[in-house]
């Protein structure tokens, strides 16, 4: 998906994204996947996993702060965390900025993405962080294992084709849903709905979610990188809301905390986020 | 900008869109610029304006509901409209499902962007309700001559570069604010916060209005077609609020009477979209 030049994503037919590149700094075919890290004219070095943008240095504040915080502050007391995925350490970052946090585990199925992500990503991750709890092995079966452990699950898997397939199933939410000890909370990756191609796979996950959880909820953020622009997450929990008072409350002492760190998250974005186009809400109806 | 197989716009560098093209519908220098109508292989039909895209089919319903309906709806009794550029039609479509409205006039410098659209953006335009008054001469200069005629003005033209580049000059929206009547609302378009060539431009048009009206707020839409696929908007007014109690009702009200004919505009949307990611918020502080 790349030559010299140009890096090429093409999510319907020859619609798609062109990035220019001035070289290929890593390319590995693991077990699981081709990654390769691509050092870009724009957008500082950029992990593709076979041929699609996982993140770039430049915009992925966007996507690790809106996966990791809109779910951290739905929770009153964050301390265990499970990261599924995630290897490049982004994610694993933004939670650790959380002071209740004693530990995050992160099972990234690939040890190759994370030997890549710290080599050729170096400002992504917080590997230094005694709390992070990085382990090499297949998220779905660990999650299948853990039984009312953590307060907050994080799916942060890449597309719903190749080793992250399963991350979309059902078999998959409900050990996540065992997982978790009351009050948890879920928050996961889910496409953009701009692509046609993933609307059932997207609509699949929402329905089942509902099915699970007692709340569930869609919310979007603006992923340059990603197909068309737009980006759907998923929120879910045991009971507790993604919005409210409380929530609210939270969001403005943590951010007091957390200074001038973050570059996309606030109050007005956690809320606003939840407002959904009409064509989108049509598709997870 | 364009060959018989695949569009590209980059907007930084070699990074862009590339968009699959079967052929070239319409191609004319105009004495303004270079129009372009281009049948694509995902997005419908596609305009050009030198080489940028303006709207396509599939798409063009984001940034004209999102340009009309924030505007309109925040006031209270719009009757008389003018929309500066807008040649495809899709904003005076927006503008024209409020029953309020008595006349709109829309000022289109190039009438070859006209003839374009009706021939090949046939389903984009509303060109048949006679409530519509197209003339074609410079906007800037017809919006000087106004005086308290208008109750909402809305801005939709290209890029700030070329005839549009005094759209996004002061000597404009003081313009716009002699034409507006009490209680007058204006919207435009303002680039994209993910192009940082672009910033020095959208920092200027917002403190510009802030220094002339009484209310003025930046407000983003998901536009995959435009770079980056964030597109940010301005909203300005003679005292109207852009969200309040008296928004919110008119929005559910008028939305009823529009039946199920928007795919993106909603009550929700109307107030998220205020909502600023922090690196936006600095670019206009």
């Amino acid at each position: 998906m790349s030559d010299s030049f140009t890096y090429k994503e093409l999510y319907h037919k020859k619609t798609g994204l062109t990035v220019g590149i001035n070289k290929i700094l890593f390319s590995e075919q693991s077990p699981y996947q081709k990654i390769e890290v691509l050092e870009t004219d724009t957008w500082g070095n950029l992990m593709t996993i076979d041929g699609m943008v996982m993140l770039s240095e430049k915009d992925e504040f966007v996507y690790h702060e809106m996966l990791a915080h809109v779910g951290m502050f739905a929770h009153p007391n964050p301390e265990r965390v499970l990261i599924i995925g995630g290897g490049d350490g982004g994610t694993a970052r933004e939670v650790l900025r959380h002071s209740s946090v004693k530990q995050v585990d992160m099972v990234e199925i690939d040890e190759a993405v994370v030997r890549a992500s710290k080599q050729f990503l170096p400002t992504v991750g917080a590997w230094d962080d005694p709390r992070l709890n990085v382990l090499f092995e297949d998220g779905i079966a660990f999650v299948g294992k853990a039984k009312s452990e953590y307060d907050v699950i994080i799916v942060d898997g890449s597309d719903p084709v190749g080793p992250a397939e399963g991350l979309f199933e059902k078999d998959f939410f409900t050990f996540c849903f065992s997982a978790l000890k009351d009050n948890g909370v879920l928050t996961g990756q889910t496409e953009s709905p701009w692509v046609s191609g993933y609307h059932s796979s997207i609509r699949k996950v929402f329905h089942t979610l509902e099915e699970i959880f007692s709340e569930s909820a869609m919310y979007l953020g603006f992923i340059p990188l990603y197909p068309a622009g737009m980006w759907s997450f998923a929120f879910a929990s045991k009971g507790l809301k993604a919005i409210d008072d409380r929530v609210e409350q939270r969001i403005e002492q943590g951010l007091k905390v957390f200074g001038d760190s973050l570059k996309y998250y606030n109050k007005n974005i956690h809320s606003a986020a939840f407002a959904l186009p009409n064509f989108v809400a049509e598709i997870i109806r």
